[in-house]
């Protein structure tokens, strides 16, 4: 998790700008003979592709991924894969008028403050088109932790409406276009983010990601932790605020008799747990539960309604954004939290198996 | 974050168990020429120090610090800094009856999942005595950032219970044994966790950690994020189950025009903020704003109400905790979050220094 | 230093095969405001590239790299770096006959001994046109170091036959088809060369790599030595079997009143030193001298004779490679050798200054 | 391999001074269930530690260890290995007189040139003493590779006086005084180095390592190849100037007839291979073969006849060191080796297990 590599064995480096040629990631330690070729990739990359609904940017990017190394017939070889993805609607002009203007909300004046320099076009490398490659990069992490982890996320929050638990179905979030497990709530929301969109404005949510059939034993005491690596890799995603795993920021009001998840003996030697406060992990180590985590994006801050802010020069200014944006990024954050998960168990399952064999 | 070590240039190793000989902090990578001495490591490990008050653990352990290397005529020298705490009340017969047992919310059950032993006395790894060299450690970052960069934190919730953001004082925190910033929150609250200790029940919190005089600038894209960063070295903290940087979790109710922190020309030519619902951190850069991070922490799960577990070889018990406990484990989280706050900002501000001169 | 990445802060991933569509460094760490152009690249993959003269490969690859990231308006912006250079010269069915066969002294049998699977066309990952990668990386690594640091190459052992060190002269270096400092020489070998070429033989060779203005104070204790690094680095190139630093394996035979470099009082207040068998080096850390590195290269295994070797079934045959090939690989490390050089200095400069401002 | 840290896996780093109250090593990455016990490390510890012949220095350090951490029952437990050495045998006076003035060949000037302090006292960090910490290091490495793997090494030159390696047998280098794996070179050694010793002179000398029963399979191109971990893990020894795989340096001399070490089917379907040449590495991986690597050491700087040299002010001064000192460092040097070759394999052999399975 060092400047734009993440991860330890598993690790991928991502490159690229918004309006550059192109961008990727590049993938070391992924082991070897593992069936990987582009479709398997496109897929998950098809999922997050922007303007497929009326809900997402209407920027047109194929987002097609290109495959440049580390394969050879159809098997990976254990030496770096290169996944390229080459921009093809950049339309610069778009853009043109924040090259002197801090937007509010965005990070035009930190790059600045940081770099003295920055590529402004779309927002160059702090544009969300980066989630493009580590969608690509998790896709690869899927064929290493296999079929028997099943990885699933969706839209849980918008502004102030929740699902309903009981409604909750993971299979029901690829049918609507708000990624939501909650038929019926998605169905609302879109109302509801319908006008939004109209409006100009945006609005921020929860997303939530888990993973079954990790087995008990993986992550690492004590900086080293699934979950400290989780939250780092979930809040690593753009407009990410906040981060939780299992009971997570409501694990405060809880006593200890509510919040400790008892056991019984289960049917197979292993524990059976009575609830999953914990989402999965006890002392930054998996339990075989399953691995429950959740993040708050924060709404676009590229708004129709003027905002006060300053130019490059420090004068004063209003901002109002025009271009092509997502009234909520929360959807597009499903394929993208599921691909984080996938590459942070990638890198745990290596872990664990060099150390405990 | 690799394993046992938190950082990548100011880096630390801490090792130790509970009721073993002793218990440290490897540090490497310290600037030289800095003042240092064991004094001023000692001053934070007393705030962390257990049996200070009736709401932490009655375990008695001094916690000295020794200082075994790095340091030569009370400077640092740029060669690794060995901080060594030994363990002196270990009184290990009160645990005896958790080695054949997993406790329901402890990692008795995961490390022993993982490694196939555990060092079962008094927690071992998994105990909170690993904190002690976490504030060591950030004692010695705090040299390194300087005084111009303050550090705070507090306990903001206790259970449902919320402290008054009118009434918050951050130089209250000391003056009272819960680490309130709000001084009749705090006495509230102690009438509270008097009768949840009394029970031999526990109580979850929520802390808040701020850090302000950080310059706009540190941090890194993708993912060496500030914020990122923050989030990892906060949920490794023993306990935590959320974090939060600025608007947090909230952020998922906000509207774009909400959300967007505005600025204005300031009187130094850096932008004046209106608002601060980033927490101080754009892009995972450093906006020159306060950076504002919050996590919470889960109820101790020790407690002396009987909870159904199983034995290591899967056999039904149930398990009540009778040991010397905290009842809210919020409390001494405080100089670990002031601790791991300065951690993260040294090895940013090196970072930075590093790649930006 | 992991598996396909160098360093710790000037940090570069090389991906790519040998066949495969193309290759390149994907560069993490720059410093921004770095001017900073493919040209500024694609004069050092020139120096590199085979087919220039009779004594390297003739496989024609015109080696033009793309810059793909991280920059803008001719500056580098901080961000990834992405360096591609395109294959086109591939004639896959030059090396048909490998795939089943282990060609003695190359890496065919330990990688598929490791991964199961190779990509054995022109030696897939193990092929020495990943140092094409290499030395785009170093392209960079220059621009960060700056002009004041002059590295330099050459051959200077060519089989049993070695430079005069009296004539030796840097400048000569790019005057010969042998890039050996010492011109007398150079026509000497390249007689004997042409004469091994025509055999269909290989020879080994030594190539030294120096450099002059880097400050006293680069480098730390005690396994992030300078003279550790550039050992890693240097014996990280195909071929390489050996490194020294100043007086190299010969320092064995000195005695203590020889080998001890003497200071004398400089004139700027630096010690003057009065010999160099430290190769700049003392303790891991710069000395202000040059820093002097040599290593050594073995033959080319793929030679005309043919040499006794087996099948990836194991069957024993006769292996004779009548490909292109260079007959002494030893020109074609010199601007691998700088290169190198310079990703080390780079990266040391970085860490220096991150540790000591 | 940052700063005082080796390994990626199997990580230690290592503190303490000379003249300071302790030094030590902290591992990291330990797999769990090993036996090990404090006697495990001090037998190795033991071989290295000075005073034992007139031919190393004559502090009496018992360099007696002591176990903080890790280990539960006799086991390791998965969690940091501390391992910590008292100092006994300090008399700092002996040394005072290096305080003002930088002893040639000596780290004083560099130390002081990087960092602007340095703890003199006998060397403080640059004094070999820190070795002692990779030997206990070392021992958890052979704990971690297993019996299969046989480690040996000695001196297989002194000055100008070389091994006759028809006589050569590593189980000599235990039963004479310089650690010499041929019994009568080591005899005619040693009255050489008696002449050397009462000179107040020293000599350098090559140290050959070797390590039988290595898998195929172990390395990692291009960046963490095992012979460039090892040359790394070698050079980082105090004192080394030359590191050599295989055929080394003199590779340079061979034609591609000679150096391609040739291969037949062996017995048990694994190549037997004819020479070894390659020190059993190939393309970064190990082959099955022995590995075979050797180093250089210079001769102490540490000598009786005056050298010129600075002071710290910039003075010319004249230096003549009458301490207790090795005249040949070579000699202790061989168990250090022998731990270094232990540590980079258990590195290795966990980061195949991780990516190979």
């Amino acid at each position: 998790m060092s400047f734009n590599t993440f991860g330890r064995l598993f690790r991928f480096t991502t490159w690229g700008e918004s309006h550059g040629p192109a961008l990727g990631a590049t993938i070391d330690g992924v082991p070897p003979l593992l069936d990987l070729c582009e479709a398997d990739i496109q897929i998950f990359l098809d999922e997050r592709r922007p303007g497929q609904s009326k809900y997402t940017t209407q920027r047109r990017e194929p987002d097609t991924v290109k495959i440049l190394s580390g394969i050879f017939e159809g098997k990976t070889t254990g030496t770096p894969i290169q996944l390229m993805i080459e921009n093809v609607d950049q339309r610069s002009k778009d853009y043109g008028n924040i090259a002197e203007t801090y937007r509010p909300g965005h990070a035009d004046f930190t790059y600045n403050a940081k770099y003295g320099i920055r590529d402004y076009r779309g927002g160059g490398r702090s544009s969300a088109r980066e989630t493009a490659a580590r969608v690509a990069a998790g896709a690869v992490a899927r064929k290493i932790i296999g079929d028997t982890i099943k990885i699933s996320a969706g839209m849980v929050q918008m502004g102030n409406l929740h699902v309903n638990r009981d409604r909750m179905d993971w299979a029901e979030v690829r049918k609507n276009p708000l990624f939501c497990p909650d038929a019926i709530a998605a169905d609302e929301w879109a109302l509801e983010l319908d006008a939004i969109r109209k409006s100009g404005s945006s609005i921020g949510a929860v997303i939530e990601v888990i993973a079954t059939g990790v087995p008990a034993g993986w992550g690492a005491p004590v900086y080293g932790k699934l979950d400290a690596d989780l939250a780092a890799a979930l809040m690593s995603i753009n407009a990410a605020k906040g981060v939780e795993i299992g009971a997570g920021m409501g694990a405060a009001a809880l006593t200890g008799e509510e919040n400790a998840d008892e056991m019984r003996p289960g049917a197979d030697g292993k524990p059976e747990f009575l609830s999953n406060n914990a989402g999965g992990i006890l002392g930054g180590i998996s339990s075989g539960q399953p691995i429950v985590a959740r993040f708050a994006v924060k709404p676009t801050s590229s708004i129709l309604t003027p905002r006060k802010s300053i130019t490059a020069d420090g004068e004063a200014i209003d901002v109002s954004t025009k271009g092509r944006h997502d009234p909520c990024v929360g959807i597009r954050a499903v394929p993208i939290a599921e691909a984080m998960m996938a590459c942070v168990l990638a890198d745990h399952m290596m872990l664990h198996r060099a150390q405990c064999g």
